[in-house]
This record gives structure tokens, sequence and C-alpha cells, in this order.
């Protein structure tokens, strides 16, 4: 189908990042696709963006991201309906329970990698043919920390963000001479959202919880960057973080 | 059941390394438990140790490493038949076809995560109770290059030791306190085995191809390390080796 | 004195990033300080900059970057002249001559050390008082692919660039509470400048030079960041690049 | 001159690192040279080393590590009076005093250079064209975690432990191949010696101080590593150590 605007898809839409970044890139100029498994988190997004951009179409297409198959499907009902798309926004992200490594349930382990590398590959894979066919594209994951260091509390997850970033550059360096940008943000940063609220309401580590808007204005900028000067790996943290490593 | 000499397990013997480390365990006072899925290939060496350690044990159990229910079984037998495992050296590792990350495969990739992670973490999990009560244990994981860096060719590669580097560190930061050495075993070169060999055949990259006694003679070296300066990620490059980072 | 536009000065204006930076910064609403050894470099950059900006101030400071007290005193100058530096660029660099290490003179090993770290941390001393005091400011070092890794070739160039590195970091550990964003801009890519276009002339490596105007902008985007969502390391890498790491 | 023992030489021998490298070489077959500003520190050394081990000779050599010069001379008296140095471990270390960037003189950065890298990479000119000539030698700087991170206390032992990682690395890129092993030794650990129980003795930080015999036994371990499976970079930890990143 011929479509005029660009279509941004985003994966895992319940969280607070995902409104931010469908309100960022609704505003400026793109259709949006939110895929995450239920309607309910992605409706009152789906709404605001409406209403508040009333030439932009912003629509709901449900997958369990653990599912690549069902992943697929979901792809190919965006491409049907609304087009081709131009930015990929992969932020699905699993449980956020702590484990010591004894304690960590092998289904809890392959479930996280599930949802952080398999759902974020098949998404990938559904969008990448048509971005070589136009040598363009965005492809940026959102990723955290520990990406770059193992967890003695959350193994499961370390396992899963590494994963993550070995895609990401595996990506990067398969497909960025077609011109499509692949990037790993790496959010050393808390968001500002209930499940962080609640995660840190139990802990005495003191949070450095940030606005869902201030990192995706920091994917949109790294988003507009040239060709010739992109980042694969772009780290994000806030002025008062007390840096661990 | 009480016993003198302590246990060296090895998982996926089937390898030249998996030879070479029996070897060198069993020649430094280690009963040798082998863990493949087929006896075919550990029946040789099992033998050549028995020949040539005369008060060595050396004894094959059979477990596919995909399958973390046969790992523990494998585990349980070991402790019956011989005794507590006193190191753990996790060799298993998948089949090695390149793939560009649209034509991977998606079981492909999954297979590859339960060989290289599940299984070493099913392993590992196997263990680490009977050392945390001995306050003593050494846990070695095979890896290579890959752990550093995403590949264009290898994504499902890169992406499993991406993960089993995660699952080295975040062992080593539960468990360490607890008397037990984690190495990430990194090997920047190519064993001279004959799966490598017939890889190399069919490239016009210079292997560096290095004899897996050699590594193993490493891999004892970091073995001895006293518990006040252990490393938990090690190199081992060829004095040969073109540095490609 | 007060003055009622933001001041960025950059330091090592010679380079066709100086320029790039300069016309970027001016464009979006800096005044100029150039601070380099001869004004002979600076003076075509700060004459475009009036005759395309007719509000803005473009001025040159003369300094050798290698001489800590020569720096001080031309940011103090900046000060009495202009106000106090809201940003800060470095791009100052040393030659790029070739040297496996036995042939490195000791005098050249110091003097790139005085200008990719003294120099940077002598501009770095003269900013960073009126930016804490204002809890405000940006410190943006250039730098490239050998803050990363060795080099048979240029190990003067890698020990210098680790160190602007180390600098980058330690400051951004001190001060970024403090409300200044200190990044560490490495270059994965060669400047399409003259002096690189003869290195590559007489290589039979093959070039990935990029318009200094595509870097600049990558530069503006992450001075955009919001302090919540900052970079402390930003790599850039044209699309085209062939990944050595 | 022949000589049937190797050399193992040994710059900054005041430490008690220095003083367990020397017992420990000087056990396995090593005659010794030991460099440093003042014999006084020495003497105890050698007299100890000399008692215990009639047939090895350990001399002392003066040298001030920050004047490259006097570097060079040292080891042309040390080849004159003993021979080649086989084994080159450089332990040197500039004083460990907290600054905030702000504070940190320069000449204390430039001090600490000098130490770190500057001495080190003369000693290292100074052994390395006999190494080529034999294909052979080892050369291990004794480094530390601050070489991996940047530091807002200490900056100027990040700048230069940096540094020495670039030199290690460049050094092992361009003479591995020679048969020389280069390795930077990073302890992420305290010694158990009387400066870092004073640096203690005014800090809360829990100290994880260890015996000095138990780093010079790791470094001897990667000593005997196989030149088709060495490490370049080795870190050493505490299994008490609680990781800090």
């Amino acid at each position: 189908m011929s479509h005029l605007r660009p279509i941004c898809t985003i994966v895992g839409a319940g969280e607070g990042l995902g409104r931010s970044l469908a309100k960022k890139f609704a505003t400026h100029g793109f259709d949006i696709a939110l895929i995450s498994r239920s309607e309910r988190n992605a409706a009152p997004i789906l709404d605001a963006i409406q209403k508040e951009n009333a030439d932009v179409t912003a629509r709901f297409f449900s997958a369990d991201v653990t599912d690549t198959n069902a992943v697929e499907l979901a792809f190919a009902q965006i491409r049907k309906d609304l087009g081709d798309t131009s930015t990929l926004l992969y932020t699905a992200r699993g449980d956020y329970t702590a484990y010591e490594p004894l304690a960590l349930p092998y289904d809890v382990l392959e479930h996280v990698f599930r949802v952080e590398v398999m759902g974020a590959f098949a998404a990938a894979k559904s969008v990448l043919p048509s971005m070589i066919e136009r040598q363009k594209g965005k492809i940026f994951f959102t990723s955290a920390t520990a990406a770059f260091r193992g967890s003695a509390n959350f193994p499961q997850y370390a396992i899963a963000k590494f994963g993550m970033r070995a895609l990401s550059q595996s990506l990067a360096k398969a497909y960025s001479k077609n011109g499509i940008h692949v990037a790993h943000m790496r959010l050393d940063l808390d968001l500002d959202v209930p499940i962080m609220r609640a995660f840190h309401a139990k802990s005495d580590h003191e949070p450095n919880m940030v606005a869902p808007d201030d990192v995706a204005q920091s994917f949109w900028l790294t988003h507009q960057q040239p060709k010739t000067a992109w980042s694969n790996e772009v780290e994000l943290r806030p002025f008062t973080e007390n840096w661990t490593y």
C-alpha cells in the first residue's frame, strides 16, 4: 500500500517509555503501531495520541512477544493495514524479579530470554527485508546497565540484556551498510514508572528515577543522527547518577 | 559416599579440548566424569585415561545438555556413583554454522542458547549446593571471542556467548564469597580439532590453530590460582594472533 | 561582564571538525571563542562565521595546548573579553605519525599526552568553576577508536586517547551532579580533511571519510540531551564502516 | 656475557609486591635485578633472597623511573653485570593521594604519568631488542581496577593506568609474534602492605587486603602459560571482593 507518513512500530507498549516514545514520534510526523499482549494498556496511549494529533494514525496490534510466530503475524498485519515500518522501537521487557542464581527457575530464564532476545530478533526480522529494499530504516532496542555486567540478584536479566546487546551489534555489523541504523539504548537509570516506584519502595537503594519523556527525547536525538555519524551503543545516564562502574 | 580423590566433571566431552582437559586433570589427581550425549566420543578418551592412570576413575554419564532435567539427572548419578564434583568444566558448544541474521532460524538460535547458557546454568546449579556446603569449588566455562562482540555471520553464537559471560559474572558475584572460583575462559583462538580444520579449509581466513593440550594447560594454571587472586575473565590468545580488536 | 549569548569555546580549531563545530554552534545562537596556536588557521573560520551570522561574536585566542599555563591564560582572556564558557569542545589533537613502539621517541609520546590529556585537563579546569557556580555546562572531548584499544603502529595515540577517556569519565563522575555534561565523543571514522586524505593516499586501507559537518551535527544532538538522559561515552560510526571490533 | 640463569628484572621494588615477586622468581631459578630509586628498601629484600637461595644472584640497580634516561642506563648496567633480562616485571607506582579533578595539580598528573607509563615504556624499550633477538621474553605490568574506569577522587591514577593498559595492548599487538608475552596484571584488590593499611585506616571502605605472596603466585602462573594460550589482560580479584562493576 502507499502511505505518506512513515510508520514507527513500538513493541511492548505497556510501559511508561512506550507511551512517551509513541507521543514523541507521533509529534514528529510518524504514524504509530503499538504491539503488545493486551489492548488494555495500549488503548489510553492510542487515545491520547489521536486526540493530540488529528492527522496521525495510531493503531494497536496484538502479540505475545515470547511467540516469534505471533510477532511476525503482527508485523504482517501492520504492513497490510498501515505499510512498512520505518522505525522499530523494541521496548518489551520481562518481569523484574530478584533471584539469586540457585533460586532462578529455568522457565523464568527462558521466558526473559524470549522477551528480550527472541522477540527482539523476530521484530527485527519482520522489518529488515523492506528496510533493506529501501536502504533505510531504524531499529532501536531498549536495554539497561545489565547489558554490561552480571548480577548476583538478577542473573536472568543480565543474560537477556547481554544477548540483546549481541543481537544489536550483530544486526549493525550485518545491515548498517544497507542504511539501517541499529542502536542498543542502554538506560543506566530507572524509569519513573509505577513498577520501578514499587520496586524501590521495598529497597534501601536510592532511586534515580527519570521521566520517560526525557528518555524518549534522547531516543529521538539519536534517531536524528546523520548516517555517517551513528551510534550503535548509546548510554543514557541521569546527571544525578551515582556511577556504579 | 566418601571419596578420596576430587572429582572433575567435564560437560561436552566430544571435542579435542574435552579430551585434553580430562587427561590434564586426571594426571593431576582428579577422577573424571564425562557428560555428553553419546558414549561413542567419550569412550576412547576414558580408555586412554584409564590406561595412563591406573588409579584414576574415569566414567561416562549421558545427557543432552539442551535438556536441563537430563543434565541434573546426570549430576545426580555422578554424585551417587563418584561423589560431589569439585571442579566443573563446561565445554559443550553448539553447531558452528554461519548465518546472516535474516537467514538464522529461530530454532537454531534457541538451540545454541540451550547448549551455551541453559546447559551451563543447569550444570552449575547441579554442583553449587555441595560446593557452597564445602565452601570450595571451581566452575569454568569455555567461551570465545564471540562473548565480546556481535557478529554479522554468527549472530547466534555471539548471543549465546554473551549470555554465557553474563552467567559467569553473575555466579562469580553471587558465590565467590563461598570460596567458589567461577571463570569465563575466553578462547581468542581456534582449537586444532577436526571441526575447525574443516571450517578453515573452506575459508580464506588464516587459521591460528592451537593444540588443545596447550589450552588445557592454561586452564590448569588458572585452576591453581590462590583464592585471594582469582581471575573471573580469562583470555587465551596465541602469540601468532592477528588481533582483531 | 554581562552577556546574553552563551559562549562555546573550541580548542584546536585548525581542523575541519573545529570549523564545522564553530559554524554549527554559531548557527544555534552561541558566540564562539577559538583557541589554537596560530591565528592563520582560525582566521578564515572566524571570517566565515561573522559573514553568515551578523550578530554572532567569533574571536580568536592564542594558546599552545601543550602549555597548561597558556591554556589557562587564554581562558582568562575569554572570560574577560566574552564571559564564561557555557560549552567547551576540545578538538586539539597531536601529530598522527605511525611508529612501532620501539621506534617511538619519548618526546613524541610526551607531546601527544600533553595535547590530548594535559591540554584537555587544563581547558576543563579553566571552565569548571564557573560551570559549577551556575550548575550548568558542557564539556565534550573529541576522541577516537584508539581510546578503546592499543595499537602496534600508533601506541602514542592509543595511550593518549585512553587517558582522555579516563579524564572524561573522571570529570563526569565528579561533576555530573553539578549539572555538567561531560562527553567523550569517540569518532570511529576518519574525518574528510586534508590530513586524513594524505594519510590514506599512502595506505591500502579503504578510508571511510566522513564530512565534518555530519560529525558536528551528531555533537549538536548529544549537546541537546536532557540532563536526566545524558551520554558520557558517545560512539560515532559511519554506516559504511567495516567494524574492526 | 654468558649467563646460565635467566634474569628477572623488577622495577619498583619498594612495595610488598616487589619483594614477593623477587622471592617467587628467585625460588624458580631466576637471578634477580631490582631497580628502584633507593637501595634502602631494596637491601633487605636482596639480603633475604641471598640467604634463602645461595646460588641466586640478586642485585640492586638505581634509577628514578620518572627519568627515562636513568631507566635505560640501569638496564644497560644490568646487561653488563648480569646479562639480558628474560622477564620484566614493572611494579613501580606513584603516590596514591586523593584529589578531586579541580584540586589535582598538573605536576602530580604528570608525575604519575611518568611513573606508570613513561617509566614502563622505557623499561620495555630497554629489554625488547634482546627479547626480539631471542624470540622470547615476558613483560608484565602491575596495574589496577583504575585501568578500567575513571575516578572522581583519583583522576590521575585512572589516567595513568588507562595509559599503562594502552601501552600493554600496543606492545602485545606489536611483539607477541616475536614470542614476547606482554601482560597487564589488573589487581582488583588492595595489597596488604603498610601504605594500603594506612590508607584504609582513614576510610570507611571495607578493605580486601591480599597477601602479596598470593598475588606473586598468580603472576607466576600467568608466567607459565604456553605461548599459544596467553593472556594479555589478567584480572586478579579476591574471593571476598564486593564487585564494584
